[in-house]
């Protein structure tokens, strides 16, 4: 199988674009990812493009916009592992020979598409009656306070680091820091969780040029970053088992992951991981083998996954700071990722980055099944 | 890159099922497929869904309602060319390497989630003003008789035909033939096309296994058809430009699927392409090059596309008279050339069929852009 490069990185900035549609916020991805690449719209072979709520056949209008036409264009949705799940068919495409150049879009204009916010499916009986997301996670938060011995406000210390790293972050929904005692005072939306630890509903697109090793070798381009592995998986995972702060589907992701770029856990240096919510970060961290179970919040506290910490966590800001554009959520880790690789992070550059993780994590457990999980490990 | 066989296949009765849920129908054509291909849910290495209108995570919903989870699921939706969309992410996937034995699913369940039935999109300015999937059609049909000297009844026989076919088909939503009376008696839809000659709102799934060829030569099977050719393009189509009765898209969409199976349009012996008005029928075939353009309607009404003749087209039923669901769609023609291909067609067995072709085309033109079309060529 061809290696895969990312070669080319584009984003949005991040937050209410009232006056944009998604087709624009897309198409803007779209040229800046071209534009970094160094490649013209005619070089692209095939795009998959990564949405939830935009409606039918929203990568031929993102694409069309940007004078991108003639080519397979596939519309992919896994919930909030949209956009990454569009760079995992990029990957096998570009593995299978089928095209030297493709690109990754994520795309989500949730100001207009998402309606219902707490519970978006009607049919979701559940969430109908109070198991929406936020009141998952509290629960979840609930069972980590309990077992670990951890306070709400060491939760909250995730809100505090992500909020102060999208300060940083030009492309960030927020840019301001919070301190704990903003965080704690916020209003509780599902307890123990507040308002600073809840995901925003965001508006934005993030694309990504992705070759083959051979084409990138004809085409010399120094600033391409590997994608050393792409893994996706469904299927069981805590909910409903025995201990809903083992993230079981967070592994198996995680750990075909670590097989197909050959690194163990020990080798990351950096992660963007998931985190919907303030707990969710936690669980995400520990699911992936990054540090032991019912150790994370502790860690947090001592420093440990600031920028300048033994394992930088969310450097961008994360959801909770950077915004969630569900289907543009997995395509941004990945050009986080890309930058700070690259060493071009500014002001928020992690010291000797050369092996990230970005995780996400989409969709609700039905019964004891989640939805989607994926894991993409670049390698400077 | 590996070769690529439809191992097994599965499918649903398309028509009405109200007391069914996508999940239940997804996961019944996944079953058929199995128990066809005679291997495990163990096996399969990752899926692709294709729908449209069904919601997040169908994918998984079904599958799991199947028994199958664990593994790599991806929901992808290219409008009425989602099914077919689906085969061709898995095929990349096994010419990857990736895996060795997967499974594509189309599903739809319109009764329940198509709302707004003509103008599904409140976006779709031209929709709300009349210019519905009807109108289009209807427009195409009358420069189609105005440009190739042909009468609505000329047109309407493509409906007889599929009609007839479809009454042969144990799982088609219309199991009654109809007389070219009764077409030109129907209510008129849009000038000039009548009842009969629009596709129904059908719910159903079709399912098929797909292997490498090094796996199938492990596993021994004997009723495993080629994949020798699936493509899927977006892009310029035919409304706005010059001439609307000939469907650029199809053109190169098709071109890419001769040229990677190395047959030539030539060498085709029967056809299910997408005839969700009997207009379309025509538009297709000349599209793909089967048959020179302006006279597809005038060998119809000679009985050269009938089961027994030069070219069967849509042996099946097609979408008018098997039914269109719409994600299910793609793939129920590949299943049906897999059944052709075996010689299991039962009364409306093809002789001699050795190579088929299916055509989907999904989508509104946008501008002068259309969603996606795709091209299987499957061989025996």
């Amino acid at each position: 199988m061809e290696d895969v490069y990312v070669l080319g990185i584009g984003m949005t900035p991040f937050g209410k674009h009232p006056d944009k549609s998604p087709a624009d916020l897309g198409a803007q991805a779209v040229n800046l990812a071209l534009s970094d690449a160094g490649v013209g719209r005619g070089d692209i072979g095939a795009a998959w493009v990564g949405h939830v709520f935009q409606g039918m056949a929203m990568g031929q209008r993102a694409l069309y916009a940007a004078g991108i036409s003639g080519i397979p264009i596939d519309n992919v949705e896994n919930a909030c592992s949209s956009g990454s799940t569009a760079i995992w068919d990029a990957a096998l495409a570009l593995r299978a020979g089928a095209y030297d150049i493709v690109l990754a879009l994520g795309v989500e204009h949730m100001t207009t598409a998402f309606r219902g916010a707490l519970a978006p499916d009607p049919s979701d009986i559940e969430a109908q009656l109070g198991l929406t997301m936020p009141g998952i996670y509290a629960m979840r938060a609930q069972r980590y306070m309990l077992q670990y011995g951890v306070e709400p406000q060491d939760i909250a210390r995730i809100a505090v680091k992500n909020k102060r790293n999208a300060a940083m972050n030009p492309l960030s929904h927020f840019k301001k820091a919070v301190t704990l005692e903003e965080v704690m005072q916020g209003r509780l939306i599902a307890d123990p969780l507040r308002m600073h630890e809840c995901a925003p509903i965001s508006d934005g697109a993030a694309a990504v040029v992705m070759v083959t090793k051979s084409k990138l070798k004809q085409l010399g381009g120094s600033r391409a970053i590997k994608l050393a592995a792409s893994s996706l998986r469904s299927g069981r995972t805590e909910v409903g088992l025995v201990d809903m702060t083992v993230e079981d589907l967070t592994w198996r992701t995680a750990e075909a992951a670590y097989e197909q770029a050959g690194v163990g856990p020990g080798e990351i240096d950096f992660a963007e991981v998931h985190d919907c919510f303030s707990i969710a970060e936690a669980l995400r961290v520990e699911g992936m083998g990054l540090v032991p179970h019912g150790e994370y919040v502790a860690r947090v506290g001592k420093g440990e996954m600031d920028l300048n910490g033994i394992l930088p966590v969310n450097g961008s800001g994360g959801l909770l700071g950077k915004g969630h554009p569900l289907g543009a959520t997995g395509v941004a880790q990945v050009v986080e990722l890309v930058k700070q690789l690259r060493g071009d992070a500014g002001e928020r550059q992690i010291e000797n980055a050369k092996i990230g993780v970005a995780h996400c994590r989409g969709g609700k457990a039905q019964g004891v099944e989640g939805t989607a999980c994926t894991v993409n490990i670049l390698v400077a």
